[in-house]
């Protein structure tokens, strides 16, 4: 069975400048490690708020490493630094706006400074990208309500088949 | 009582080269004849997965046969034939996101992977314009959430007045 | 404690004519004036539905008024002169769809033709642009869905802070 790689970037300024230790990548990772019982290897990339940078290793991933899938963490917020959903719009052919509706629908639950989140997810060729929060207590949240439709986009994509643990994670193909 | 002409467009590489039977078309065909009451008739074109040829029939369908309304089905998932939401996106002059936003929601209650959905609604100059989905068993729920909505929108456009069957559908019009 | 300017704009070629009189800024005068305990004072200005008009107006009361909050009302439906949304989304750096998103699914709960509402929110610079509906029994509706977001958003971009009576609606600020 061929392993799908999974990218995960932080975005951080404060990461990046080890001010702090960057909790979020790895806590995307224990997720990951927690839904997927198929076999998959992550790499992982931390990136400054800088339009530029996040886009460079977007492009990276996806047309050199051949992941499947990205997801993000970090920047998705009404600051000024936060780029983003920036730079992921402008580095996708398509957007999937139902993610961030999806996305910031479960956030609303919790905290009613969801609809601040600017999350996006979208597709550049084989790769899915995904916006998640920069707090590790969103993520898995966030994570959970989407990753049911993932493993069928990726499907729809022509990448490899991603399993899940059902007791954890249900991945719902159509019949 | 002016005639409505409503538009019905399938997009569908498969359909087109005859490959299978176009359901979806007539699907939403026989839907409308349970909506509406008033005085209306069907438009229908079958074009393939192309953004330019959407575009051309989209256009048509409203500047030249002056229909109110066009329906699409098809070409609007995350694969990269899926280029409906392009193309009607390219050709309204407004774009109308609570739309996509209710049928996403509605599919939702239905199967996690309504998210993957990139349905959208927008207006060319007297047009509404809705990408429903591509299964039959979808265009239906989708429809049924959005219609209480479009004769009002149609009446703000100054189209013909659409008078609905109020036991199956409620054409809602604020005092 | 510095005093928070909150720019208040009527879109309306009607009330701009003075065929009738602007109800919606002084109905939204009045909320804020319910949801506010720290000091503040509204800018308020009425223009017609005229895209550079309401772009004009937008910047000034950024820009130079310094606004860290501009609320609109009128021109988001989809008749050919609602261009409000047009108008904010120009001006703004960034886009903030969970108010939209918000906001319709609000007034949802009231009627089914919230899906024809085209609201968005976005920044530009250090100021919150927020599109509110046209009638004034709306425009409570959704500034009591969304204001719970207003002030930390407001803070995250180093303007001023807002109090809110807790009796009324609350202002969410994360630990």
């Amino acid at each position: 069975m061929k392993k799908a790689k999974i990218g995960i970037v932080t975005v951080s300024d404060r990461a990046f400048r080890a001010e702090y230790k960057d909790l979020s990548g790895p806590a995307i990772h224990a997720t990951l490690n927690e839904f997927l019982v198929s076999p998959w290897e992550s790499i992982q990339r931390l990136v400054p708020d800088e339009q530029t940078e996040i886009e460079r290793v977007l492009i990276e991933l996806s047309d050199h490493e051949k992941c499947c899938l990205i997801l993000t963490t970090g920047g998705t917020g009404p600051a000024i630094r936060d780029v983003t959903p920036e730079a992921t719009t402008k580095v996708c052919d398509k957007i999937l706006d139902g993610f961030g509706e999806q996305m910031r629908a479960t956030s609303l639950c919790h905290v009613p400074t969801a609809i601040l989140s600017r999350q996006v997810a979208g597709i550049r060729a084989g790769t899915l990208i995904v916006n998640l929060p920069g707090k590790p207590s969103s993520i898995r949240e966030c994570l959970q309500s989407v990753f049911p439709a993932i493993p069928y986009c990726i499907d729809l994509m022509e990448g490899p088949r991603l399993e899940t643990d059902e007791r954890v994670v249900h991945a719902f193909r159509p019949k």
